[in-house]
């Protein structure tokens, strides 16, 4: 069922480099501070060790992959933006306008704009993996076939490929798809066995009084489709998201290549469970950024096994969240670049 | 009791322009974005414009003032690390190769050290304001005295002023104190009238089985000195922490130039809790960084009414939390210097 391209992919996973770890955690205990005392950031730099097998980190070249597609559940009334928003915004993505633009510039980041389903003609300066226009509605039966759940993974395989081949070190995931929490919270639902009415929230200012109608769409999506939690490839093509699925292609060629991917916010975690589902090995590869203000949010982490450092509330998506934590990474890179050492000191510490 | 520098500053510290959080939320509304959907992000924006008098964020010039002093209370015990430290590591700060250099290289900052009572001969490129060579032992009797006290607070808002004269617009506080975790738990105690045990933590890796003898020298502290929480700078005098007062000062002193003051962790609750009982209005201008993983980190936070963005179990101190946050403050900012702006799309969003 899967492709040869993800399954070679996947193939390429390997765990993270256990001796860099070591080393990394040698070479920040002989830094000029008590050891362990940067908490999380020494943690972050051992993991970015671990992938990249070296203690020498620097991520000068980073990148948001923007993925953009519609979708047919927004029919059943689960968003208060009008679907020509996702067409729009990709548009002002290349223009660099958006949110998450704004928040790449403070960290001289790229952000790469790919359409893999937007409901509208292409858009000049984004890339172009246009699998269908928008899925279909869920709630009415699957989003898409099993061909086009794998396409949609394959766009995300072959954009991180060709990012990094062009010299990016670290990529952060993003999306633009109006209705697409509707789509994350199904498969979220489905793949943590949660029920719809935990995970469902709000997304980009629905009225709360009309959450409740989401919850029962959601829930009617689930019953209809009756996708099977283990086959995380029949879950995105019952439930959706094309965008979701290149997500998890780009989570899926980044760990192959080592190199370190950022997640964002809500529909980033759904598309996390559907690549740990395909490749249980990619979580040492995958970085929380923001605690997701959307209300699935602590459940999907768990199930992630991810706890965020950044609690912002943020609901925007589109990557900012990631984003925002660009300049995080590049401080838990700086410790080892800038640090004093412990033995050029006069100082004697006792061990922790 | 105050002297005329403090009362003066005091009297400068305005309450935030309430105008430009208005129009600061109206231009936020304004952008390529569902409204409120950047969150804290955007809270933060409004702080600072309300800070700034100005819509038009944008805070190029940023330090981190360090203010190193030593502490009698060191001889009981209370910390691992040698008392030289204090000296070595202000030495260090000034060839940039301590933690919050480092971080501070991620957003261009600058990190300015002031001795205000290292127990050790002046070190070169420091700034002198050196008032005793570390405080008494508090566990006998009070840190120094009120006039003593007083030049602290003086030493911090004098530094944090001419660092604004010379163009500084954002500052962060750190300071560097071996054994001043105790004098800051016995100070966030009486001044939050919470058990000296709900407070005390490891400081720097302090071995865990004697945490409870930290407990007794912070509450032998309190018992013998008597000091009035009602009044700051008597709290202030007995408790101690010359560094802490500076760093006080400092926040006076940056909140009457309306400059932002991003805090630190323990240390910095501890000075921003006896500026809040100087100068309640002070609220507006404090902006919280890390969670800090010090024991009485809630307590003191939660009496602040500050809620951290960052989670990263960090207790390194030196002004690293401060400096991790710069870049979130650049966040904050970019949102209105490069999104676009929802009238000039095709968007119609309808109101949240």
């Amino acid at each position: 069922m899967l492709s040869p391209l993800i399954r070679q992919t996947i193939a390429a996973i390997t765990p993270a480099d256990m001796n860099a770890i070591h080393n990394m955690q040698h070479k920040l205990d002989g830094l000029l501070k008590p050891s362990g005392s940067l908490g999380r950031l020494e943690q972050l730099a051992m993991q970015l060790a671990g992938i990249s097998a070296t203690t020498e980190l620097n991520y000068k070249q980073k990148a948001i992959l923007v993925f953009a597609a519609d979708h047919g559940v927004f029919n059943e009334g689960v968003a208060i933006t009008p679907q020509n928003v996702t067409a729009i915004q990709a548009e002002n993505m290349t223009k660099g306008l958006t949110g998450v633009c704004a928040l790449a510039q403070v960290s001289g980041s790229q952000v790469i704009v790919t359409d893999v389903g937007i409901n509208a003609d292409p858009i000049p300066e984004t890339h172009q993996y246009k699998i269908r226009r928008g899925t279909a509605n869920i709630a009415h039966g699957p989003a898409m076939t099993h061909e086009q759940a794998v396409k949609a993974i394959e766009v995300g395989i072959v954009t991180a490929q060709r990012t990094i081949d062009h010299g990016i070190q670290l990529i952060g995931v993003g999306e633009i798809g109006i209705a697409n929490t509707t789509a994350a919270a199904a498969i979220i639902s489905v793949l943590c066995q949660k029920e719809a009415e935990l995970i469902v929230g709000l997304g980009a200012n629905l009225p709360i009084d009309k959450r409740q109608h989401k919850v029962n769409v959601v829930n009617t999506a689930i019953q209809i489709n009756q996708a099977v939690p283990e086959n995380p490839i029949d879950v995105l093509a019952k439930l959706g998201g094309l965008e979701l699925g290149a997500m998890c292609g780009a989570m899926l060629a980044a760990a192959a290549l080592k190199i370190p991917v950022v997640l964002d916010g809500f529909l980033s975690y759904a598309a996390a469970l559907l690549a740990c589902r395909l490749c249980p090995q990619i979580d040492a590869y995958l970085i929380p950024s923001h605690f997701s203000a959307e209300q699935g949010a602590k459940i999907a982490l768990d199930a992630l096994g991810l706890r965020p450092y950044l609690d912002m509330e943020m609901r925007l998506g589109e990557g900012s969240g990631a984003a925002l934590l660009f300049p995080i990474i590049d401080a838990a890179c700086a410790m080892g670049q800038y640090m004093g050492k412990l033995t050029d000191s006069n100082i004697v510490l006792p061990n922790a």
